[in-house]
């Protein structure tokens, strides 16, 4: 069974196609975890790294039973260099632990040789003499299109030689995405001819409910461009960011669900994990993030 | 003075418009080098970390007096995990002890806080409680324009207020490169439109010697259009891999420098650092480095 398949089962157990988004900025880090680990450790990376890995399992321990995934943003873990790395490994193990699906939200890419490091760094394994070994160990990953399909190979060969699944870049949530993406080749959005691709290369790896592991990130807030991504790509799962805080609504996004209501999951981050701020008490953080996906959550699916 | 004013007086200064990548894939790294480090650590990511710093100092030795620039590629290290982001960072800093430009090679991007979040890790600095520290402290940094110009934004502005550079993928020298690159918008290429915005971009930010710190990656591998990207981009100094290994030559790079041979610094990765390979013992890696690094100059020199 195909991860998306798994993926698609544990959203309908759950009644929740929904992800949380683990962007810990340091102003979303709750005063009392941080000055923990300033005080044990001082002002320096590994305090900071105990600090958001603390607040991350926080989090996760109040949302794994209703949420079936977490994506975390590595850029604001790589930002503190080799200890902040260390958080985003352990954050990812940890969600792993409680049987959430992790989304690396990465959107990585290269030529030839070193895209496959990538794939390997995230989705794949790495060899060190006798030894094999995860070095992150994600079930699901964003990529970049803009290099090509050559660059895309080694993604999709780790989805289909080690059954993970990768989301690239369509339509992003970002008011400036049109830049490049709506440009018209031939009157057709650069946007459609990047879905129309990855729709292509899933073809062979769809799974049980139709959708193959090769997804497209498609965001909340351009309706009317998703509700055509969702026609021309049936097969494609899609990760859809931009509700909530960035101003995506449930109904927006509800077209990027087929008529069976399936065919996509949504993150919000800052609105669930910053949801206690001036809300509650900093302490009961987690209770506010919970409050705040079962919201969403039954936002969403009285929408689709 | 801005950065690229600083990196063409030291290209001036060695005559050699030249950058090492460091992309230490390990069947790269010489054996005995891997062996020391897989005797004192196992094999374990923290034996690749210590050896593939070592093989990187070793050239960085070899090569610093000759070449102003390194270039390492950090999947190749991103895939050991913390470790091998240990062997990154501690890489940027011995080049820079060796007054070598650091470009590195990470083709970041997202949006909003998140790309800022890049843009400090690589270029900025983060700020810890009332410590403020550079995390990776490179010079300039590769990014990728897919999500539009507002996700460019942050990064554009660690160049302004801190004196660091970019370099934007425009046209990469893969040969699929032009599955998206090459789509013409109303006859134009999508690597011209890139182009185009990225010279605009660079306009107040231009140095003594006419060239702004919002560069560009072209592709050696791609002659007639690097020498269009060099036509309508005359302020764009040009980041230029593809030479040696993939097939591009120093005839055909030669368009990415203008009439007075300024412009451009030209990328060779395992041409350099796997020079040894079938020439020489691994013992003396080093010594084969730093003559194909002679070799590689001189060629890229009689051409421009």
């Amino acid at each position: 069974m195909g991860i998306i398949d798994k993926l698609i089962d544990k959203i309908t157990l759950l009644k929740n196609p929904s992800v949380v988004g683990l962007d810990p900025q340091l102003n979303f880090v709750p005063e009392h975890i941080l000055e923990e680990m300033y005080d044990t450790y001082g002002h320096t990376p590994k305090a900071v790294s105990e600090a958001i890995f603390k607040f991350n399992t926080e989090i996760i321990d109040a949302v794994y039973d209703i949420v079936p995934a977490v994506k975390p943003q590595i850029a604001m873990y790589e930002m503190f260099g080799t200890e902040g790395i260390d958080a985003y490994i352990k954050t990812i193990k940890y969600a792993k632990s409680k049987n959430m699906f992790v989304i690396a939200d990465a959107k990585r890419n290269d030529i030839a040789s070193t895209g496959a490091a990538y794939a390997k760094a995230f989705l794949g394994k790495i060899k060190i003499g006798d030894v094999e070994e995860e070095a992150f160990g994600a079930d699901l990953l964003t990529v970049s299109p803009y290099l090509g399909q050559d660059s895309l190979e080694p993604f999709i060969d780790e989805c289909r030689l080690r059954d993970k699944g990768i989301f690239i870049l369509v339509k992003t949530s970002n008011p400036g995405s049109g830049m490049l993406q709506d440009l018209l080749v031939d009157g057709k959005p650069i946007y459609e001819i990047v879905g129309t691709y990855i729709e292509e290369w899933g073809t062979e790896l769809r799974g049980r409910y139709g959708f193959s592991p090769i997804g497209a990130v498609v965001g909340a807030t351009h309706k009317e461009q998703a509700a055509r991504l969702r026609e021309i790509m049936p097969h494609t799962f899609m990760l859809v960011p931009g509700y909530g805080a960035q101003g995506g609504t449930a109904a927006d996004l509800s077209v990027c669900f087929n008529s069976e209501g399936l065919g996509a999951i949504v993150n919000s981050s800052r609105g669930i994990i910053a949801a206690y701020k001036g809300k509650c008490a900093p302490q009961e953080h987690f209770m506010a993030a919970r409050e705040a996906a079962i919201i969403m959550r039954d936002d969403i699916v009285k929408h689709i």
